[in-house]
């Protein structure tokens, strides 16, 4: 099986893929044509086929593919087989909503820790809906509690003007990823890995195809 | 100008640059070189250079770009340069995250309605930190609603069981864009344009960099 140059765009397919792979072994399906996950999908037949062609050997010819395999075969591909272990920085609104994101328990990213500047914030526990309740640390404690608790992932939420401040935390405790939701770029060394969420910028995305469809 | 058939990877690096642009025209800077805004942006200079042939015309040999020339044409290219009005459906954690969200007013997308089922929510306003407060209606009066205040753009936030029923209702209101946080899959009919915002799939995006790096 090739693991290496995959395009970005197919990774993002592939979780698509694992995604309605995972509702369909929910409800029990076994078996499953190239044509019949691309209309679960919502992605074009041969776009899924293309994809999968980096699975090819898995495939049988006539069937399709077993749903339970081609799960895990992905799953194994984008490294979310195993846990990965997840702060928050920036309790705010967003940053709670984070905490509370059922999706994320679901998928194997955990949310160990979280952190902020707030005094009455950082006694305190955040609820988890599902699971245990997360704790909420100074930020000044963030090098200690994420090597402690083997912080893989750190999610920013703080304002925009503290993000490049937090990242270098990150950085300086060995969080090899983050996911920046502060509207702001943030420069990280190599070897680390940055992405950004920024509503707004998938608004323009949006605003673009409403604006020449 | 070539409105037609840009790459969506290069809209998604125009909402960047169109960014960075902003912030260089609030420092007071006028000109800038593809060079100065790749590094700017954190993006190759051959990408920007490429992207902003599209713009061809309104470099100067050997300067570069005015900045507020070009944040003007790319805003227009993305259909940013307008107001656009929108309303938050599901006001739980996330939906109160994105009512909060400043760089939404800072650029043109405003939240002028929302929505929600739970009574005690109802009959609430939702006091947003820059701007009006936000009017909470029952989802039974979204299409009146929608209607009234000319609501191009919904933001999904319920639970993922939600969703489908939530995108029906918008797409009967004449609703024509659609961000769709819940994760699940939704159908719409052509002429309306959904996006999902799926905070696992961009996590496996970076499970797969952090796996393969």
């Amino acid at each position: 099986m090739k693991y290496q140059k995959i395009p970005e765009a197919t990774i993002r397919r592939l979780s698509r893929y694992s995604r309605c792979l995972e509702e369909m072994e929910e409800s029990g399906e076994e078996v499953v044509s190239s044509a019949q996950l691309a209309s679960r999908c919502m992605v074009n037949a041969a776009q899924v086929r293309k994809d999968l062609a980096y699975f090819g050997e898995f495939g049988i010819r006539g069937v399709g593919y077993h749903v339970k395999n081609l799960l895990n075969d992905i799953k194994r591909i984008l490294g979310s087989n195993k846990e990965w272990r997840m702060a928050v920085i920036g309790v705010g609104n967003l940053g709670s909503a984070l905490l509370s994101y059922k999706d994320f328990l679901k998928q194997n990213y955990k949310i160990v820790a979280s952190f902020d500047i707030d005094p009455p914030k950082v006694i305190g526990r955040v609820s988890e809906k599902l699971g245990k309740p997360v704790e909420i640390f100074h930020v000044n404690r963030l090098k200690e509690i994420a090597k402690e608790r083997k912080i893989e992932i750190g999610l920013i939420t703080t304002p925009p003007s503290e993000a490049q401040s937090v990242a270098d935390l990150l950085v300086e405790a060995g969080v090899r990823g983050i996911l920046n939701f502060a509207p702001t770029q943030i420069v990280v060394p190599e070897g680390f890995v940055v992405k950004d969420v920024f509503f707004t910028t998938i608004l323009d995305n949006l605003a673009y195809l409403l604006s020449n469809n």
